[in-house]
C-alpha cells in the first residue's frame, strides 16, 4: 500500500480514526469509540492510542497521523489550548504526547481548520484558491485555505470567521463578545430568538413544543421553517441574510473562488440559503468580486473532519 | 549595479518613478511630473514612458518595472479595470502596453497592495507574518501580505478591509453599501460629523472655520483634537473606536502579527491611536490573539508605494 496515513477527529463523544492510503478519501479502516471526557486527558490520550492502533496496518512503515482538534491550539507546538466542553484539557502537549507513545509523526489542527482542508482537498471546495470554509452550527467556525495551505497566522487561531462583529450593539456571543456572527446566526441563536417570539405570544407551529415543556431548538426553527411556518421562516431568513452579509465582507477581503457552508445549520437548506444568496449579491460592492465565485454547501458531511485530518498527516 | 528596478507610483496628480538597485529601498535616481490625467489613458502612458525613461540606467540589462496604480486591477492580465479619479481609465491593459512601448517586463499592483508590500520588505510591518496594512485617508484601503506575498485572490481583488460592514444600518459608502469601515473612520466621515455637529450649534475652535465660509475637512478635525477640542477629540475617538472594532475582527480572522496603519488620517496620532488600541483590546475574545502581536504606525510615508512596487518590480 502507498503512504499509510491515520487520520483521528477527536470529538467531545466519540474519537474516531481511520487508516488511509495515500491521497484516497476512502478509508482502509474507521473505528470510532466513545471519548469519555469525563475521566480527563490522560484518559481521553489512552483512549486515542487505543483507537490508533485499532486501525493500525499490518507495516506501518512510515505511518504520519493527523488529528482534528475541538477548540484553539497551538499547531506549530502541538499543544491543545483548551477545549471548551472537554474537563480538565487545557494546556496539553498532545502531539508530544502521542508521538512518544505511538513512534510516529503527528500533526494536530483546530476541527474547523481540517474539515475546511478535508472540503477543500475532497470535498466541495474542488481545490479552489482562496477556499473559505464556514461551519454553522452550535457555533460558528471557519477555516480559510490559501494555495492549499490552511491560513494559521502567527499562533494558529485563524480563522475565527464566526467572531466577526457583524453588529456592534448585537447580543452577546458565547465568547463574551458582542454582535459576532455566531451571536446571531448559530444555532443558539435561532433557538434563542425563536424562544423569545413565542414567549411573546408569536403565533407558530412551534407553540407545541413549548406547550410540551421543552425549549425549541435550532434543529426545530429548520424543520418548521422548512415546513413553512412563518416565524420559523423569518427568524431563518434573518440569519441566512446576517451570514450573507458577513460573506460579502470576507469577499472583499480575501476576494474567494469558493465559500463552502457546512455544520447542521446549513442542513435547513432553502429557507436559509436563498436569503443568503440575496444578502450576498445586495452586499458585494463590486459585481468583479462575483465572477468565478460561488457559495456551495459543503458535500463531505460528518467526515470533512476525518478527511481534512488525513490530509493534514501527509504533512507530518 | 546589482539587478536594476525600476518602480513607478500612479498618482492622479502626480506621476513618481524611481530607479533601485538590488534591494536597496534608497533610489539611485527619483523623478516626479504631473500626471495630465484630464487628457486622457493614451497621454497618461506616454508621460509614464517619460518619466521611466528619465530614471533609466546606463545598462538597462534585467531591468524590471513595478507600477502602483490607484484603482481596482487585474494584476494577472495586468488590466486596470477603473481608476475612480481618473478620466479614461477602463480596462486599460497597462502592463502590456508599457511592456511593448519599454520593452522590460512590468507588473501592475494596487496602490494599497503595493504599498503593503513595501512597508512590509523595508518599513513598519519589519517581514512579520501575516502582515495587515490599514490606509486610512480618503478612502480606506487595505493589503495582506501573508508567506511574503500579497494577498490577491482570483482576481485581485483582495484585500478591501475599508469594506468591511461594521455596522449594518450606518451611513453610506462610497462604494454605494452601507456600514462600511471606511464610511465611518475614514477622512470624509469625520469631516461629515464634524460638519454635522457644528450645523447643530456644537460648541467647538471648528466653528471659525464654518464662519469663514467653508466646510470643515478630516484634516481640520484632526488638528482641532489634538489642540484638545472637545467635539473634535469625541469625532475621533470615535471612529478610533471602529477602526479598533474591525481590527478585532480582523485578528479573529487572520491572527496576524502586526498592523501597520498609513494614511492621513493615521497622522492625527494619539487622539486616534489610544481609543483604538483600547477598543481593539477590548473587544478581541481571547488574549491569545495580543500575544506578539503590534499595531504600529506606517514609517515609509507617502514614500511606501514606491519602494512597494520595487519590491514588486523583482517578482517582475
Amino acid at each position: 500500500m502507498s503512504q499509510p496515513l491515520i487520520a483521528v477527529d477527536f470529538g467531545g463523544t466519540s474519537l474516531r480514526a481511520a487508516l488511509f492510503a495515500g491521497d484516497s478519501p476512502q478509508p482502509e479502516r474507521h473505528k470510532k469509540i466513545p471519548t469519555q471526557a469525563d475521566k480527563g486527558p490522560a484518559h481521553v490520550i489512552r483512549r486515542m492510542v487505543k483507537v490508533i492502533k485499532s486501525v493500525m496496518p499490518e507495516s506501518p512503515k512510515g505511518l504520519k497521523i493527523g488529528v482534528g482538534v475541538p477548540g484553539p491550539l497551538d499547531p506549530f507546538e502541538g499543544v491543545v489550548l483548551e477545549a471548551p466542553n472537554l474537563p480538565g484539557w487545557k494546556d496539553i502537549p498532545l502531539q508530544a504526547k502521542l508521538q512518544s507513545l505511538l513512534d510516529f509523526p503527528v500533526r494536530l489542527g483546530n476541527d474547523a481548520n481540517v474539515a475546511a482542508l478535508g472540503e477543500w482537498r475532497h470535498g466541495a471546495g474542488e481545490q479552489t484558491d482562496p477556499m473559505l470554509y464556514i461551519n454553522i452550527g452550535t457555533g460558528i467556525g471557519g477555516g480559510v485555505i490559501l494555495g492549499g495551505e490552511i491560513l494559521l497566522g502567527i499562533h494558529g487561531l485563524a480563522a475565527e470567521i464566526g467572531h466577526m462583529t457583524v453588529m456592534p450593539d448585537g447580543p452577546l456571543c458565547g465568547c463574551g463578545q458582542r454582535g459576532h456572527l455566531e451571536a446571531l446566526a448559530a444555532g443558539p441563536a435561532i433557538a434563542r430568538q425563536a424562544n423569545k417570539h413565542l414567549d411573546e405570544g408569536a403565533n407558530s407551529s412551534l407553540t407545541s413544543i413549548r406547550e410540551s415543556g421543552r425549549e425549541v431548538t435550532g434543529v426545530d426553527v429548520g424543520r418548521a421553517a422548512n415546513e413553512g411556518d412563518p416565524l420559523a421562516l423569518e427568524i431563518i431568513q434573518t440569519a441566512g441574510e446576517t451570514v450573507g452579509l458577513a460573506i460579502a465582507s470576507l469577499l472583499h477581503i480575501f476576494n474567494p473562488e469558493r465559500v463552502v457552508l457546512g455544520g447542521g445549520v446549513s442542513l435547513v437548506g432553502a429557507p436559509l440559503l436563498e436569503p443568503m444568496r440575496i444578502s450576498l449579491r445586495q452586499h458585494v460592492m463590486h459585481p468583479g468580486y462575483l465572477q468565478d465565485f460561488n457559495l456551495v454547501r459543503a458535500a463531505l458531511g460528518d467526515d470533512a473532519g476525518l478527511v481534512g485530518a488525513m490530509v493534514l498527516a501527509a504533512t507530518a
